[in-house]
């Protein structure tokens, strides 16, 4: 966090925050960008301001860039969290201090704050956060392990993985995730690894056939004893296509 | 809109609002439940401000009540819009000039603002908005002839059935909308209306009855010529069930 925002604030939609939760897939791991400022004994989803003169959707891409130096990554609004106790006076009085400011001009930042979650899910070898300068740290962590979160932020982090299970029902996933040839068991994996449970083989097999995503390659996986899987690869304009309308496994 | 709202605004949170799309369902009809006021030529969903010291989802009740008197319908949060350019300088002048207030004094209500849509699904026939004193209009009005919006209005409108179309999808509906006994048909009737395209009849039994909500009763339609449909009612508990657990015809 810049202290200049929070003592020059004409810039910035009063009251109003975005806060990123960015997951990461790779190998069957599921993690989450989190930041550790050193004023605070707890982490944080990477989190800030609204220019003034920025929509929403582009804030929070400038917010997330702000904060861990990412870019390009497609953000997705997902809920706006406001009840009134998720300010904590002691979260905003330890960043005051750390930036010597009175509490007296510190208004704008200890006001209410109402904070609107994006989240995206990348690849977390492909995307590096980097930061030059800076004194936090940033981190990708087990969504197993996440540690004490500031704020309401485990709740909005738990509503961004609840969000993202249900869009496994309504959208593809996989593309950029999973190396360009991949077997069915590697792409069976990468939802379970989301839903947290296991999924049965030939239901999982006969739904995503379904969906008509998929080109079998006549290729077979190597470096497997027997039995060898094969290979497969996403068709893009049909996986475009569905992302535009949806699975469309209802009614 | 009340006048003490626009100057007189320490109550409320700054450049944050609720705009509240209600859909009104009865025999087969889809209505949105829409406002005029005297000073726009223009309709508006019901909307207003977000009191300091309220949850936003408890905010959106009181909006909800102060617009239309309407009381204990379940609000749904679906989005968060904030374009800088939803703003419109001719709907804020109009409101000041209506009230009479100098555009200088006017400054908290014509800054940006950011708004949460909440959106309902409720009987159109018992579900009656009330105002006395008021000069708005409050009209529920079918969602295929919906007239010029204020602001941004038609793209939250839009938005909100989209979402509750795709909430078919994962959860019951039908509760509180139909008959306590009704048909097959007038079920399916129900989705049709929302979707807005027709649908399979033998599918839609076959998906209805393994979502296991409900109750096939030892009765027939009567009034009806020949071939007397079954009536059917919804299992409660059941249905409160699903409710919670979603509809789970994903992976």
């Amino acid at each position: 966090m810049a202290k200049g925002i929070l003592d020059n604030n004409e810039n910035y939609q009063p009251g109003l925050s975005i806060d990123c939760v960015i997951f990461g897939f790779h190998d069957n791991q599921l993690k989450v960008l989190l930041i550790k400022a050193p004023y605070e004994d707890k982490w944080s989803l990477p989190g800030g301001f609204v220019p003034i003169d920025q929509d929403i959707d582009t804030a929070a891409v400038t917010v997330l860039n702000l904060r861990t130096g990412m870019e390009g990554i497609f953000l997705r609004q997902f809920a706006t969290f406001g009840r009134v106790k998720r300010n904590d006076n002691h979260f905003e009085k330890a960043v005051l201090a750390h930036f010597n400011i009175l509490e007296e001009d510190g208004k704008w930042f200890t006001q209410r704050f109402v904070t609107i979650g994006y989240y995206a899910l990348v690849d977390f070898l492909k995307a590096i956060p980097h930061k030059e300068n800076s004194t936090e740290i940033i981190e990708w962590i087990d969504h197993k392990e996440v540690p004490d979160l500031i704020l309401d932020h485990k709740e909005i982090l738990d509503k961004a993985l609840n969000t993202l299970r249900i869009e496994l029902n309504l959208m593809p996933i996989g593309y950029n995730l999973l190396p360009e040839k991949f077997t069915i068991p590697e792409l069976q994996k990468l939802y379970e690894t989301i839903l947290d449970r296991k999924l049965d083989r030939r239901n999982f097999l006969r739904k995503i056939t379904n969906i008509g995503i998929l080109t079998k390659l006549d290729e077979k996986k190597s470096n497997v004893a027997h039995k060898a899987p094969n290979l497969y690869t996403f068709d893009k304009d049909k996986y475009e296509e569905v992302l535009k309308n949806g699975l469309n496994q209802g009614w």
